[in-house]
């Protein structure tokens, strides 16, 4: 799976070979820490499955979760070039295979291989463009309009009508994602289910009209579904 | 001054003196377009002086401000590798000068310059940092605190009282750079007058205590005062 990641993308195979030769596979517990802030980074880290929770304290000890990545996405990457310190805690959301690349193979491909030069800089730009996304979101959408936001993000079919999402980790986690309070998180599915007939079977939604539901969301977003987003998930 | 700027820090002179004598330079009148949404990419923009508004708008027509970004900054950068076309509008807040460097001059010394492609990249991860302390604050951080950690941002003093600021740009802008309606900013600047005792005079602000204010907007932030993100401003 690793090297068909846009990241690696037309580099040579002899350079890809001496990363999969290097790689350092890890299964991870639900609950357990991979790396800690401020720790010195080792590792490009890649996610082969499972979710990975990205996330800093303030001061007063409340979490922020900066982004909670799915399978396929790589993590660490912001440390790469910039000093050797991670900015972030990262923790499994469920049990996870990591797989682990040493930074210096990393940092030595990227000054020897132009191909993967390019990639990194279309893979962060391609991030902020996702962060930007999320400030924009979190500026004009109301919370019924997020929630939305980000089942839609879950569907996978074409379908309209009757679609049913498996929710990928607990509500409380998703309503930090989604930078709410439980309460308004509850408050605003509520509404949802009102306003737009999803149905919530513990784990599971059912969205009676994935028009409907884009149609509420996207009203207050600058793109149109099935917009982009889609692929981060 | 764009040639002290990080992006050409260790850059040998040839390249510099290159990109140096390919740069075009445009006065922006105050609320003129740089350029729009879907416009193919042709410059990298340096803000000489002024201040440069980045946005999207919603199929409602409601503005979404991804940033308002200061002299010293880069934009359109995110075009830089990964496709021709702007995702953004730039607009001048003020009267502004840019220095724009064609595009393709941009890419060639990405590829034959080993010091600008690992400067590109730590600029980015750099932004990286700055949106994803943008993603917490909006998160986590209430209206009031927003605006405070904003104040913060513009004190150029170690003095902690008395403290006398120029706000950058109007206030119906600053709320929206920090995703508030109008209503919802002259409450929450009426609460942070009342609680850390902070005087509003027109475009000028005095804070009686820096210290009080910092701790009052901080305690919900994973960094303490002064933070890196003075230096984005």
């Amino acid at each position: 799976m690793l090297q068909n990641h846009l990241l690696f993308s037309g580099v040579p195979n002899d350079k890809i070979n001496e990363i999969l030769s290097a790689i350092v596979a890890k299964k991870v517990a639900k609950g357990e820490l991979i790396f800690m802030q401020e720790d010195s980074i080792k590792y490009l880290y890649y996610i082969k499955s499972g979710w990975v929770k990205i996330f800093t304290e303030t001061v007063e000890g409340e979490e922020a979760i900066i982004d909670v990545l799915p399978t396929d996405n790589f993590f660490g990457d912001h440390a790469l070039l910039e000093d050797d310190i991670v900015r972030y805690n990262a923790e499994a959301v469920d049990a996870c295979e990591v797989q682990m690349i040493p930074i210096q193979i990393v940092r030595s491909l990227f000054f020897t291989s132009p191909e993967f030069a390019k990639n990194i800089v279309k893979y962060m730009s391609l991030k902020q463009k996702f962060r930007d996304k999320e400030i924009e979101h979190l500026s004009l959408q109301n919370a019924p309009q997020r929630i939305g936001c980000f089942l839609l993000r879950l569907c996978k079919t074409n379908q309209d009508s009757n679609v049913l999402l498996d929710l990928p980790y607990d509500k409380s986690l998703i309503a930090s994602r989604l930078g709410m309070k439980s309460e308004t998180f509850s408050r605003a599915l509520n509404k949802l289910k009102r306003e737009v007939g999803i149905d919530v079977r513990g784990n599971k939604i059912l969205l009676s009209s994935v028009s409907s539901l884009s149609h509420y969301c996207c009203s207050s977003c600058s793109d149109s579904y099935p917009c982009d987003d889609k692929k981060a998930m």
